[in-house]
């Protein structure tokens, strides 16, 4: 009787206390043992309609200590089955306890794809040529809020806390992951200054690559317009020296702001002269094709359909 | 004298005959006589000015088969040393070789911030309150091009291979890691159907959260204007059932189409009639304040400044 075999009829006790020193001798045991193991259930995935699998290791009743080197000839076993099937590619979910695992499927050619949190995804092209596995997320996007007075013709600036002092700004940040843009303009605005706005538009957007700060990554910057709800600033001493409204036009004149901030409240000031439909693209909310999930899209606003 | 401090001073080649079945003994060693092996300096790592220490641990010299308890004990360590210097974060960078540090480092609550192809990063928020570290990147990037031909008011579109049969679309497809958008739109319009052309304006910005193949992730797709250099179609028979110069009014009525291109269809009809300056988000190329670093900046036109 193997031992895995013996390993795998003790109690859930015994097995506890002889697991360590017994899978270090089963080490050298075959693939074939370790699919002896109670609950396991071989490295079967999800194939995908483009002839991909998907492991999850965390489904698949892997002994909890199973060794690198143990994963490694299961992994090479299974990569032999799947070359054999025509796979095109395979991803391995790995969850973070598990990760000594992905330290052995390095050694057969996978990558990390991407981690969140408690699992990591590695990749593995199986097919010919170039890979065409889809990459994963690519940039962060930053939102910035311009709350213009239409009234008064004055917009609402900040000096920022960590940057370069007395450059006048839109309070913005980046948006939180499955937020939408106005949400965070509104958001972040409300944060930095106190001031409560509604979204107008989308004015402007910025596309940056190796961002500093984005861990190498590309940053989206997109500048809404919006409307004041209120009018009271209480500012954030964490992140903002100074915060006023400020005429639009002293805005784009000075030089005690940035370029990007400079350009859009030339844009603002056009839009207070000749109408916002200049400037504006507007928001319209539409559901997905096949999901049905709501989408926004923005563009400059048409006349209606005669 | 300790396990350790011999095996230091053993030549490699003996060090590494030795090395398995010591370090296993050397499990239960202490973190100081870690110390001790040669090329090791501790859990050091770059302060950044937000008070967080980054540790590269392709960088320290660990022993390449340090055991997940080594590690974690000494993380322990460390991380008594950092919470009493008052660091507010600390960031583990992982060679995937060294991946079961990672399932040590979640012992100690430490998660995934990312991972790319070598290695994965870690973060630990040791701040009060909610962590202020910042996230990655959310966003995968999109980019469709409408290639208009204003001598005809035809617009190429094609029939995905992949999707619903008979819907036709603009050409287009994910960004590589650091292209640009319009670059993206040439460079997709002639892989798909081997027209060749140039970038003109940005049309229209579409934001979708949990976008299926996105990993859970979010979806920026743009769609831009471009103009033809060339004219015969030589279309990609992997992603393109049909390709073909469509008259815009007719993408604009047809139901054999997707919501989004029959929106910008009705947007390249209305600036064919009333001129492009109506629809076009223009692109301009600015250096960032700081870096120096291009970026591209896409908004309405302005007339130029008197």
């Amino acid at each position: 009787m193997t031992t895995y075999a013996i390993l795998s009829r003790l109690s859930p006790l015994l097995r506890g206390r002889f697991g360590c020193k017994v899978r270090a001798i089963s080490c050298a045991v075959t693939c074939s043992q370790l699919h002896k193991v109670e609950g396991f259930v071989g490295l079967t995935g999800k194939v995908d309609r483009f002839g991909g699998v998907t492991v999850n290791l965390a489904e698949v009743g892997l002994p909890v200590d199973i060794s690198e080197d143990a994963f490694s000839r299961l992994l090479k076993d299974s990569l032999v089955q799947w070359k054999a099937d025509g796979k095109m590619a395979v991803w391995l979910q790995v969850p973070i306890s598990l990760s000594r695992c992905a330290a052995a499927a390095a050694t057969h050619g996978f990558t990390f794809h991407h981690a969140k949190s408690d699992h990591s995804m590695l990749a593995l092209w199986l097919g010919e040529g170039e890979s065409r596995l889809p990459g994963f997320a690519t940039h962060q996007v930053g939102v910035a809020g311009a709350v213009l007075d239409e009234s008064t013709g004055k917009v609402l600036v900040v000096q920022d806390k960590n940057k370069t002092k007395n450059a006048w700004k839109f309070p913005g940040g980046l948006s939180d992951p499955g937020e939408n843009i106005g949400s965070t303009a509104v958001r972040e605005v409300f944060e930095e200054t106190g001031v409560r706005s509604k979204f107008r538009s989308l004015l402007s957007i910025r596309q940056q690559h190796r961002h500093p700060g984005a861990f190498d990554m590309s940053d989206m910057y997109l500048i809404c317009r919006l409307s004041p709800l209120t009018y009271d600033i209480n500012f954030c001493p964490h992140e903002c020296l100074r915060c006023e409204w400020l005429s639009v036009s002293e805005l784009a004149e000075t030089s005690s702001t940035t370029p990007i901030t400079a350009r859009v409240a030339r844009l603002l000031l056009y839009g207070l002269e000749h109408g916002f439909d200049k400037i504006d693209l507007t928001m319209e909310e539409l559901p997905a094709v096949y999901s049905g999930m709501l989408y926004q899209l923005y563009h400059r606003q048409l006349p209606a359909k005669s």
